[in-house]
């Protein structure tokens, strides 16, 4: 008989997230005992959050324990897993960073929100070594692949990153009507970054599959549009990814990969459909509406106590990963699951053991072991991941170092600066606003 | 008594060149009773540069022997050293291939002739594994980076790259006012990308006398302005790089790195002095007329029969380190010299053993043995030397294979592409011009 674990979640306020997990607690008996502390800066929320957990809980029958805090110290001491899925600032302050990019000329931004972001994972993985030295940092906030590089080469913390992304591949096997119990894929990279390097369907190689739909359906299907913001897995973008890199692009990678698809609204509707894709003006206000959407579903079913809530969670395991892998960690089970872990191996040849990968990791009480990857092709390496490893590498180093040139090589490397003033001007703006204190303190030095 | 080897000299037209390089072999007595073949594709200039070379032996008294060829068979059979020294097409299809970048969008061009020259230099190889296949390799012509990696990945002959940037330490030291034989430097990286990783004047670090120069002297230096084209080394641009990446760079290297020096003509005068530096519209005026001027004055050494070519050519070691390593690799002779050699061991870490760096190498009977350099710092790998990397590592992919999407993935992480049609037009107008059709046939694949 277990007995139960402590699980942190940093970031609790949203419910959506929050309450998704303690459904999957409900429903991996392995972890019954175990207590969820949630931790928010909005007591609201938190509130919230909790008496949906305890009425789930409830319902479910499931013995669980919950508190709820405001201070991130007593929500990790004698943790056994922290779960950091907070967006520093909110939606609003990585809005305000994109629309001071747009200022200087970075249409749709310039990512300077994942730098404070990828800054405050490491402030809680700092914490962690002092109050769960032991603990397993999940870490579901993105940049995750800066941020987990950067935790994992300052910390002794065990640092894990998750994603959703990889389940991209099903959105391939649907489009092709394929069963997806006969399909199976890998898709090593980085995090928003990884790539088919298998494809199997009954078994066989799937690859041809997916070349005779993009000679003989690809059209039609464009033609359609995309039916959300969320449905660039089979975009036109995706498929002239998969030619000139040689593997097909999986899940957020198509959204990410090319700048020279991104460079307005029209060349973003080409590539991507009416939309634009996830990252135009239009998807990304769809994405924003759908989670505002979210929080009004879910405020809903916590404040409706004449409805079961588990009806609005149903206990059936989730897509989300995080339970299950602290099931086999904490169990001894073992599973294959997506993981973003250090490269040690190397997992993938070419890149730092300290640099954080996306793979296959077998999850078991001995730990996460990643899976071995195949030398990628050289043309997607020369062309795909190393331009990629070098930007992460100038954000990661930037916030190990404080070396405020590294932001600027960054800013100069992104294919939109047309002058060292344009990003000199940019970077400048952004380490003074008020909002951004802990980058300028960071920042301080700056050279001319 | 040595009995001598046989040189080859590709490319040998170039009088200035081949008969300094005979001057050296004349004050070599290591070398006397070589041959040396000259091969070229004109008829004319060849005549001349075996008439100066006869010559210039005779008036030396050194026992050498000559012969000229059109036939690049003829000169390889049985050679000990091939020099390669050629530029496919001259400078005429080098200008050629600038201004068809330049009209799309590529201001001075997009260093798109280092393709097809590249690829000579590995038909030359490939001629030498059937002709002269234990000869070292001397690539002396550009791109030394990128040629002398495809060769050493695709041919089992022994290559090695030389250059004379890495002197730029001397013009340092020279306007930093020290005396050049208290002097010591060791600048690593790749050819025309390499950086001071060691200064020292009299035994003692050297950098604080350059800073100390930034912060006292450079303004007035820079107001003073450039004396020539070559006057880069100590140039505003050079001292925001070693600001930036924390080492001074060397020699062509301020010429090569940060595209945000060199956006127009305004922009390089900004940097590099009224002449906008070496690569501006006016600085490679001035060089070619520069080439054009030595040229006529080594001609017409080689035609006044009355005035000893000796006094042109004075018989004195050159800083062309070529013969002296010869005279090392043939004479068991130990010497330390700047070199280009694959990065076996590595002698560079973080880059593939199969890539060519530039470094210090050991010559002796035993061959070149690289000396290991001490691990780059951070923001230099990131900030420079992993994206140049990442830019070779697409030529010369592109080269091995014949893949024309490797070229557009080149063109596109120019920044000065605006988009993907921009980089599609020049490819498709460079491919078809009639004078690229090596190019072309190579690059037959045409994927859409």
């Amino acid at each position: 008989m277990p007995t139960g674990v402590k699980i942190t979640i940093i970031g609790a306020g949203s419910a959506q997230f929050s309450a998704g997990l303690v459904r999957d607690l409900c429903v991996n008996p392995g972890l019954h005992g175990s207590h969820v502390a949630f931790m928010d800066v909005d007591a609201h929320r938190l509130a919230m959050v909790m008496r949906l957990a305890e009425r789930l809980a409830a319902e479910l029958k499931t013995p669980l324990t919950f508190s709820k805090t405001l201070d991130r110290i007593e929500a990790l001491k004698g943790a056994d897993f922290v779960i950091n899925t907070a967006q520093v600032g909110g939606h609003a302050w990585t809005e305000a960073q994109r629309s001071m990019a747009e200022k200087h000329g970075y249409y749709r931004g310039a990512r300077l929100h994942d730098l404070p972001q990828a800054a405050f994972f490491l402030d809680v993985a700092h914490d962690m070594e002092r109050y769960c030295p032991n603990a397993w940092l999940i870490q579901s906030a993105n940049p995750v692949f800066e941020g987990c590089t950067l935790m994992a080469r300052e910390t002794k913390i065990k640092v894990l990153g998750l994603c959703h992304g990889h389940y991209g591949y099903r959105e391939v096997a649907n489009v092709l009507g394929l069963d997806l119990k006969d399909v199976s894929a890998q898709m090593p990279g980085f995090n928003h970054w990884i790539w088919m390097t298998d494809f199997r369907y009954k078994g066989q190689d799937a690859y041809p599959l997916l070349d005779e739909w993009i000679e003989t359906k690809a059209e039609a299907y464009w033609a359609r549009g995309p039916r959300s913001f969320a449905d660039n897995q089979m975009s036109r973008a995706a498929i002239h990814q998969y030619r000139l890199f040689g593997l097909m692009p999986i899940g957020d990678t198509p959204r990410m990969v090319g700048w020279w698809y991104h460079t307005d609204l029209e060349t973003k509707k080409r590539w991507y459909g009416y939309l634009g894709g996830f990252d135009s003006e239009i998807g990304w206000q769809q994405y924003l509406d759908k989670m505002t959407e979210n929080v009004q579903k879910v405020e809903k079913a916590a404040l409706d106590e004449t409805t079961p809530v588990s009806e609005t969670f149903k206990p059936v395991q989730s897509d989300e990963q995080i339970v299950p892998i602290i099931d086999c960690l904490v169990n001894d089970k073992t599973g294959l699951f997506q993981v973003n872990i250090p490269n040690r191996g190397p997992i993938i040849q070419g890149f730092p053991e300290d640099l954080v990968i996306e793979c296959q990791g077998v999850v078991s009480g001995a730990g996460i072991r990643g899976v071995t990857v195949p030398p990628l092709p050289a043309k997607l390496m020369a062309g795909a991941m190393i331009p990629r490893w070098q930007r992460a590498e100038l954000t990661v180093k930037a916030l190990q170092t404080g070396d405020r040139d590294l932001l600027l090589l960054e800013l100069l490397y992104d294919q939109r600066t047309r002058s060292l003033e344009q990003a000199e001007g940019l970077l400048d703006e952004w380490l003074s606003d008020p909002r951004n204190e802990a980058m300028a303190r960071l920042f301080k030095h700056k050279q001319k």
